[in-house]
């Protein structure tokens, strides 16, 4: 294809809090180039931007195409931001407050950018090439550091009257329960998420009754990762397994709600808990959904893990241009 | 407007557990004629259809209009039913199981019938024509001797892969809480569902709390309608407005989650407790929403009484035609 052909290549775009993904897709969804590099996202906006555009031009070099031959660039980014305006608004993990990305790529790129929510544009993602390909309603849920949630519903991504549906990780589960970093107590995301299980693994480390813990991450809770908690679960550390076992209740419990609100066809579990923890975190999950949803919404739901891993976040950003 | 004119009428029917309402109403949705009957809903089936039926004739006659003239008819009915064949399949309120009553009404009157669980016909009711009208993103919730809940997303019904999306009253906010109907525990019904709030009632009349409901009601459950508890309220009987204070709490809390689930522009409640309970029950309802529902998601959605009180169904349903 000629370098004046029309513009039919598309960018993917994953802005993470750790590291930036880029991807150019051509029009049947192949990935022609990648490139990826690290965020440092506390540095100045100016040169965070310039490495999103750098990584962007990566890409482009990899798969051999110029700017001109671009449609668009996706681009899903951690919340809050406002997706019709294409500006990140404030986001505690990127230090880039108010800014116009979406303005900024499309001047230096000369194509059209769409800006959405990260877990938004991930669930989209696995709706168009992931575990939730064939279906209409989409709810995923992907816990890690926080619990996010992305929903596709009647085949279209959705996000609300502020393009910020889908925090099924603030559903307030336990009313006066653990605080919450929203300032709320109780919500899912206070009581499931790898944060909540490292609380109850640095506590159990403390006491003793969580050796493997304590000889990987210590008392401190940030070198709790989910390695470190898949150790001490295949160590059969029966309190840290139960302490895993009610974070992944707690996601089963809120994933029945949801079901009850929206009966979607699939729910689909991403992020790191999930990948490391795989089956015996994905099962409790589902056990818990069966026993407290609807019979008659359950009979009509799957619950499946990401298929994607962390390519969800830009093909999504790709299929919204 | 001539026997023979170009079908454009249409019919909006409420089938209620108590009452069953008729509505037609012209192309501009002005109501021509309406009819009313008890439903009687532990009769035999034929004999209830032979009534709606008959009811539908009523509001025809009514309006003057033929069946020659029905451009289609709408029905609003308790759930679960298949509103793709148009059955209505169990429900506990009415003897129509399984009962085929799109097939036996589009044979009866020669023209297309749509039906659909009536939280939903209820709320797209108030969308197109009461307190949801020139919203996009509308969720109704409706307590009463249970309470449903009914979705508008994108400007369009949303019923889910089964037809039965909305299921507010089953969000399980209190695990290990009160029984509920469907045979879980701590659902929002159980919690604050008109039932739930008699069941305090009767409790508290049996210890001398609520004198006012003790005259009324003696401590028979049955006995404690809307009407009896407003009677407390208004009599300042403590405890017995705590009740309903933490009734109404419990919506606003399973609302905040909602919203923060889907982002609505508007939230309206309708059904028998806000239209006896009027503001106390609402600003409750809404103090809680806003404590619990994310500030951002807060700023950007409106919670508003219903309108339309028992036209929401018929309308809704004459809509969906």
């Amino acid at each position: 294809m000629g370098k004046n052909a029309e513009p039919t290549y598309v960018v993917g775009f994953d802005l993470g809090g750790t590291k930036m993904l880029a991807a150019v897709m051509d029009h049947q969804d192949t990935i022609l180039g990648r490139a990826k590099r690290k965020t440092k996202a506390q540095e100045d906006p100016e040169v965070i931007y310039g490495r999103i555009a750098g990584t962007i031009d990566d890409a482009l070099q990899e798969a051999g195409i110029t700017k001109s031959q671009l449609l668009g660039i996706g681009i899903g980014s951690p919340g809050p931001l406002d997706s019709k305006k294409g500006v990140i608004l404030e986001t505690p993990n990127l230090n880039m407050h108010h800014f116009p990305l979406a303005d900024r790529l499309k001047k230096d790129f000369g194509c059209p950018v769409v800006l959405e929510n990260d877990v938004s544009t991930g669930t989209y993602g696995e709706f168009m090439f992931g575990a939730g390909k064939g279906y209409k309603h989409v709810l995923g849920v992907f816990p890690g550091t926080g619990i996010g949630g992305g929903l596709v519903l009647d085949g279209k991504l959705y996000t609300g009257a502020t393009g910020a549906a889908g925090e099924v990780g603030h559903m307030i589960l336990v009313p006066h329960g653990p605080m919450c970093g929203c300032g709320q107590q109780g919500c899912l995301e206070a009581v499931a998420s790898r944060t909540a299980i490292a609380k109850d693994m640095i506590h159990l480390a403390a006491s003793g009754d969580a050796p493997s813990v304590y000889d990987k991450a210590g008392t401190d809770l940030k070198k709790v990762t989910s390695g470190v908690i898949l150790q001490a679960v295949d160590a059969n550390e029966k309190k840290a397994k139960a302490a895993v076992t009610r974070a992944a209740e707690y996601v089963g419990l809120a994933v029945a709600n949801c079901v009850n609100l929206l009966s979607p066809e699939i729910v689909i579990i991403g992020g790191g808990l999930v990948e490391k923890l795989g089956e015996f975190y994905l099962d409790t999950i589902e056990r818990t959904m069966k026993q407290y949803a609807l019979p008659f919404l359950v009979k009509n739901v799957k619950i499946v893990p990401a298929k994607l891993g962390d390519d969800a976040v830009f093909r999504g950003g790709a299929a919204l241009v």
